[in-house]
């Protein structure tokens, strides 16, 4: 596990990184059996099983100039964790394929692991399985289980009309860190961190749901375009008050440099994985929650408005456009 | 979902894609919510999931000018479902990542997604959900669910001295077929169509288990290199008899012609995935099964040997070397 060893892959061995990636599991009580036989085994006691993936590829979702191997594991990890928070559920295991040219450092993919393991553990789940591959360029590919802990899942469909709209956790930092370091800056920091590594509310998410949430949804692509998916899954118009939207300090003063809106980072950047939900008007909305809008009939055509206005861009990040 | 329209995936977009490779899901008990929320839900009965995952990457493990999409979807299935059968159990479902070029047909992305789709419910799973990346390369990362249906799993850890070894399942075929195709040429076909997309036994895991097989393990990386993971795990001796293992004319013929052993590619060959169990002396072995050998007291240094002489060579394939 030396990070100091400047080993490559190839002289490692695909065996050599999986013995130095391999998490302790027994602080994990859900993992039945951990690495080392063909599969492993987790624990659904509630007989039921949630599940999502993501996969991060070099170029695209991270750039080794840009972020810590920590920080891309970390990333990658909440891509995934953020979903199974979504469904109101608590995550219960990793497990991670790793592709990567066989001269990269072994040092950087056990760093990888490392931010991978990390981010995992702070929600109570552990890496327990991969596949570590040769490739051109690295690609790191999460799927996360996940436990409704004898809970309904709050899907997207849920949503009615009259149902308030809010969001926890924040959006449009990392569109606004991506942005910076596009142009060649490194700071404000805390919007630079926010690209590198998401802070999703995975908490926020079973609190919702005990809470009676009536829909959520991962906001990972822009929230114009998340909040879109809850729309048409429930045929309703979701109607977002930017007076609402938090806009701190930093974020606009950066927008300010760079003679934009900051509403433009706030409603269509992606990657910050906060958790947006709609709750009955009977319901109190929890605290991890600030209401940002409201639900209202669709009329047969379901969609997003902001402030009032059709939001017809779809807004978001579409990886193949 | 027509083969023959020539879009790419670029100008399908990745949510196009996703529409269209969605699987009808009504048609899988197991499946309680499938693609289209932040996470599919799974049933896990018996409060436990089996779960392994698997990355393809085009140039290492498929070409497109040797396989067809179809072919390469199915081999990225069989690699996980097999893993599942391994452990005794049958597969639910299947997560897959997904990585290309935007310039790669549309229609190649559908049709190895229709591979997947197919080998998997060829044994009851379904696709509940994936993610659609642009990479340089074609990935493919799949992540299967299983479930025991109330059994214990069949760990590497079980095998004991005076147990018979057994192997369900053909083996080299896949070997054989990479060296035909490398070599230039393209039959016998039987051989060729083995590398392209295995065919494993997986009705033959579940049968083990409930026959008492005390150890098994998906034979991926060659029968020697997997051999040795089952007598490290139990502290054994696997002792493989040669005159057991299955020569039929088609490979030796070609060995013939390659001026080479057969025994190389049978004893050394991944990617056919048959499965290597071992039975305690006092359960009948299952017809599925050969019996190719014995368990042997490892006197301290557990290990593979071949007709009798310890095979010290790992003789897998490591993806990095």
């Amino acid at each position: 596990m030396s990070e100091a060893d400047g080993a490559s892959l190839g002289s490692v061995g695909e065996f050599g990184l999986i013995d130095r990636i391999t998490t302790d599991i027994r602080a994990f009580p859900a993992v039945l059996l951990g690495p080392g036989d063909d599969t492993a085994i987790v624990a659904a006691p509630f007989g039921s099983v949630l599940v999502t993936t993501d996969v991060l590829v070099e170029g695209h979702h991270f750039r080794r100039d840009w972020s810590t191997a920590v920080d891309i594991g970390r990333k990658a990890a909440a891509a995934s964790l953020a979903d199974i928070a979504a469904m109101g559920g608590v995550p219960t295991a990793l497990v991670v394929g790793f592709g990567a040219p066989s001269d990269l450092p072994a040092s950087w993919a056990v760093s990888c692991s490392a931010g991978l393991a990390q981010e995992a553990a702070s929600m109570g789940a552990a890496i327990v399985g991969g596949d570590v591959v040769a490739a051109e360029q690295i690609i790191v590919s999460v799927t996360a289980l996940g436990d409704l802990q004898g809970r309904s899942a709050v899907l997207r469909s849920g949503a009615r009309p009259g149902d308030v709209l809010a969001l926890a956790g924040r959006v449009g930092w990392a569109a606004a860190g991506l942005a910076i370091l596009t142009a060649g800056f490194r700071s404000p920091k805390v919007l630079v961190d926010a690209h590198r590594f998401p802070e999703p509310p995975y908490g926020a998410g079973p609190i919702a749901a005990v809470a009676g949430a009536s829909a959520m949804i991962d906001v990972s692509d822009g929230l114009i375009a998340d909040a879109r998916h809850i729309a048409e899954a429930s045929g309703v118009v979701l109607d977002i008050q930017t007076e609402f939207l938090a806009l701190p300090e930093a974020l606009r003063s950066t927008a300010s440099a760079f003679g934009i809106d900051p509403l433009q980072w706030v409603l269509t950047g992606g990657e910050d994985h906060p958790l947006l939900a709609t709750f009955p008007p009977d319901r109190s909305v929890p605290a991890d929650f600030t209401v940002i809008g409201a639900v209202r009939d669709g009329q047969g055509k379901p969609g997003v408005a902001v402030d009032g206005e059709s939001a017809s861009d779809p807004g978001g990040f579409d990886h193949f456009r």
